[in-house]
C-alpha cells in the first residue's frame, strides 16, 4: 500500500469509497492523515488507520515546484533585493484552495505581506533555493546556499535576505559568516516563530527590519533579524556568529551570547539604532570573497559525567577529522579521556574545547585538567559558542584542507569575523528574575 | 623515569642535584612541574623539562588522607550538621607549610572560615568522601554519595551540606534529587567559583546561606546554594533539578532555568526569603526513602546539522539502553535519523528528546518531524534541562530495571520532584541587554 503525492488513488474507509489525487504533506500535517483532492475539487483528510488504499495511477500530478520557483517584482524604489528561501515557518503556507504546498512564497506574495517592499525596491527577486525543515540542513547545503548568496552579492544587489527555519539558524548564520568575506552589503537571515499566515506572526516585522538594515546599516556582516521582545516593540539585528536560539517557542528566542546585538529597529518609528560599535564595515565589492567548503567529518560532542572515553576513539576510527567538545566550566572533560584526545591529536585529528555554560570563556590554564588538555593538543575556543566553533572547524577543514594541522589550528585561534569577543562587559550577561 | 607523590627522588637539573620527597599535585599545579620537599624542609618546584629524575625509595611518605578524613566540632548551638566534601574549588587548599594537599578541609577549618557555625551547631561532622575534580564524577559516585547522605538523613541530622566542584554540580544535584525522596531536611550543595583561600572567594557566603536554609526553609528538597549576584548582595537557593551553570567564571554562574529559585538569603541582613511557593515540604523522617541506582548505559547526544544518523546505531550496538537527545527548537533531529531512532525503540532502547535552546519546552506535536519522532517512540522531556533528563533516565534505568520499557516511559513522563514546570511565567525568561 505505497502511495505518494501526485498519485491517483482509491481509498476505502468505513465502507465509503474515495477517489482522488494524493496531496503533498505540509510540515503541519499529521503522519496518519492522507490528504486527497477529490474529483469534485474538494479536499478531504482521511485517517489511514483501517483504510484500504489502492494506487490507480502513479504521478498523475507533479507537486514539486509546480509554480515558478523564481519570481520577480518591480517596484517604485531603488533597492535591488534578493530573497532566497530555504524553508521554515516564515514561508510555510498551505494553499487552502488547491491543498498543495506552494513554492515557499512568490515575489508578489512577499510584497503583499510586507508592502514596504513595494515602495523601496526597484527589483525584488524571490528564489526558492530549498524547501527544507532547517533540522535537515547539512554542511553541503551551507556550501550551495553561500554560493547562491555570493552570486547575488557579485551582481551588485543592495541586500540579500534569506528565509530560514529557526531551528538551525545559528549554524547557517555562522556558516555564511565564515564563507562570505569582505561583504559590501549586509546579508540578513530572517525567520519566524509564528507562521506567516497567523495573525500573531513575527515574520512581517522581522522582514521590515531587514529593509532598514539594507538602507542604514554601516556593517557588511551576516546578521539575524528576529524579534527582541514578545510584543512588537523592536527587532534585534544579531551578529551571525554570536547569536543563538535560546527558547523553543518565544518570539524573542534569538539572543546574542557573549556580545551585544549589532543594532535594533524600533517600531513603529522604524528607527534604526546601532547598539554595538564593534562591527565589520561594508567592504568594496571587488574585495568580496567566497570561501565555502565545509567538511562533514566534524562532530560536536557534549561531555557529561561518566562519558565513555572510547566514544572518542570510535569517532576517530570512523574517519572524523575534527572533534568539538562542549566541556564543563572553563572547558573540561574527565581526566580519563585525556589520553584518548592525545591519541586523536597524534593521528592528526583536530580537537576544540568549548563550554556548555555558553556564557563566558574557555580557559585551560587554571586547572590541571585544562593544562593536560592543552598538552593533549586541544584548541581552546575562547568565548565562541559550541555551535559556532563546530561550524568554524568544519569550514577550516573543508576550505583549507591543503594546510597542515598546525596551520589550521592557528587559523582557528584567529578572530576572523568577530566570532571571538575579547572583552565582556558586565551587562552582556542577562539578568534573571530573583524575586522582588 | 616514573615517580609518584611520596617517592624519595634525586633530580639533576642544570647541573644541580636535588634530593627530596615528591609532593602531590594540586589541582592548580602544572603538569610540567615536580614539587619536592627537600631535606632542609623547604619546597622547590622544578620543571621536568631537561631534568633527570631517579627514584631512590618508593612510598617514603603516604600523602593519601594523611590527616583524618573525618573530623568533628562541637559548638554552642543546637544544629547537627554533616558536611560531606567531594572536592572542587570550595575545598581546594594547599598547605603552604608542608606543601601537601590537605584533606579537603577539617571541621576546625570550616568553623574558622565560617564562624557562624560555631554558635549554631551542636555537632558538626566534616567528612571527605572524595577528592575529585567534579568533571571526573560518574553515576557510580552519585550512588555512593547519595548513600552517604541518606545515612546522615536517617541519623536525624538537621542538615547535610555537600561541597562540590561547580563543573558538574547540575548533574549531581539532579542525581541526589531523584534518589533522596521524601526528605525531612534540605540537602544543600555548595561550591565556589573562587577558591577559599582567595579574598574574593564566594565560599563563605554560600556556606553561611546554607545554615539559613537548614533553620528556615520550609522545603525538603535538594538545592544548590550559590551567589546570585557578582557582589555579595545575596545568595540564591536553587532547586537542584532546575539549576544550571550558565557562565564559565562569574560568581553568579548558577541560574534557575524554566523556574524561579526557591529562595534567597540576603546579606548582610541574613534574611531568608522564600521566592517560589511551588516546593516540596519537609517530609516525616519515617517516610524518607533512598532509591539510588544509576545506569551508566545512557548517553546524552547533542544534535547538529549533518549529524550522522548511524552514530545512533553505534551506541545501540555498544549496549546503551537510553539515549537523551538535545534536539533543536521544539525538539527535532533531522528526518533522516527517525528510522534509526525507531530501530532503537524496537530494540527496547529508551529515547528522550530535550531542546538545546534550554529555555522553553519540547513540543513534538507542532511539526511533522516531531510527530514522526513520537511515532518512533521518542519521549518528550517537557521543559526539563538536557542534563536533568539525562540523569533522570540514568536513574530510572538503574533503579527500576525490573520494570518494562513502557512502565519506565510512564515514570519518565511523571513529575517526580518538580523537574517539570508546567507553568512558565513571562518573567522566568531572563532579560538580555538590548541597548539603552
Amino acid at each position: 500500500m505505497r502511495f505518494k503525492p501526485g498519485d491517483r488513488v482509491r481509498v476505502v474507509k468505513d465502507d465509503v469509497v474515495y477517489e482522488g489525487i494524493v496531496l503533498p504533506k505540509t510540515e503541519f500535517s499529521s503522519e496518519d492523515i492522507i490528504m486527497l483532492k477529490l474529483d469534485n475539487g474538494y479536499n478531504v483528510g482521511l485517517s489511514v488507520e483501517d483504510a484500504q488504499v489502492e494506487v490507480l495511477n502513479e504521478n498523475v500530478v507533479s507537486f514539486e515546484f509546480e509554480e515558478p520557483s523564481q519570481t520577480f517584482f518591480r517596484g517604485g524604489g531603488n533597492l535591488r533585493i534578493s530573497f532566497l528561501s530555504t524553508g521554515g515557518t516564515i514561508v510555510s503556507k498551505v494553499d487552502y484552495e488547491t491543498g498543495a504546498v506552494k513554492p515557499a512564497i512568490t515575489a508578489a506574495e512577499l510584497v503583499d505581506m510586507v508592502p514596504d517592499f513595494k515602495n523601496q525596491v526597484s527589483e525584488l527577486e524571490v528564489l526558492e533555493v530549498y524547501r527544507l525543515f532547517s533540522e535537515d540542513l547539512t554542511p553541503k547545503i551551507w556550501e550551495e546556499l553561500s554560493f547562491e548568496v555570493a552570486k547575488r552579492v557579485k551582481s551588485g544587489v543592495d541586500g540579500v535576505l534569506i528565509a530560514h527555519g529557526t531551528d538551525t539558524m545559528t549554524y547557517t548564520a555562522a556558516a555564511l559568516a565564515f564563507s562570505l568575506r569582505n561583504l559590501p552589503i549586509p546579508i540578513v537571515i530572517v525567520g519566524a516563530q509564528r507562521s506567516s499566515d497567523r495573525p500573531s506572526t513575527d515574520a512581517v516585522l522581522n522582514l521590515k527590519a531587514s529593509l532598514k538594515v539594507f538602507t542604514e546599516a554601516p556593517f557588511g556582516e551576516v546578521v539575524v533579524s528576529m524579534h527582541g521582545h514578545t510584543s512588537d516593540e523592536y527587532v534585534l539585528i544579531h551578529r551571525g556568529v554570536k547569536v543563538r536560539k535560546m527558547h523553543s517557542s518565544r518570539r524573542d528566542a534569538f539572543q546574542s551570547i557573549n556580545d551585544v546585538p549589532l543594532a535594533k529597529v524600533v517600531f513603529p518609528s522604524m528607527e534604526f539604532k546601532l547598539i554595538n560599535d564593534r562591527y565589520i564595515p561594508r567592504a568594496r565589492l571587488e574585495d568580496f570573497e567566497l570561501i565555502n567548503r565545509f567538511s562533514d567529518e566534524v562532530a560536536l560532542i557534549k561531555f557529561y559525567p561518566g562519558f565513555e572515553c572510547d566514544l572518542i576513539d570510535g569517532l576517530i576510527d570512523k574517519g572524523y577529522k575534527g572533534l568539538v567538545f562542549e566541556g564543563t566550566g572553563l572547558g573540561h572533560v574527565r581526566n580519563a579521556c585525556v589520553d584518548n584526545i592525545a591519541r586523536a591529536s597524534e593521528l592528526g585529528v583536530l580537537t576544540v574545547m568549548t563550554t556548555q555554560t555558553l556564557f563566558g570563556r574557555v580557559n585551560l590554564n587554571v586547572y590541571s585538567t585544562g593544562r593536560r588538555l592543552i598538552k593533549a593538543g586541544v584548541i581552546p575556543a575562547e568565548d565562541m559558542l559550541p555551535e559556532v566553533a563546530f561550524v568554524k572547524l568544519s569550514w577550516l577543514l573543508g576550505s583549507y584542507n591543503h594546510l597542515s594541522v598546525d596551520e589550521i589550528k592557528r587559523l582557528f585561534l584567529r578572530n576572523l569575523v568577530n566570532e571571538i569577543n575579547y572583552r565582556h562587559e558586565d551587562f552582556i550577561y542577562p539578568r534573571w528574575y530573583h524575586g522582588d
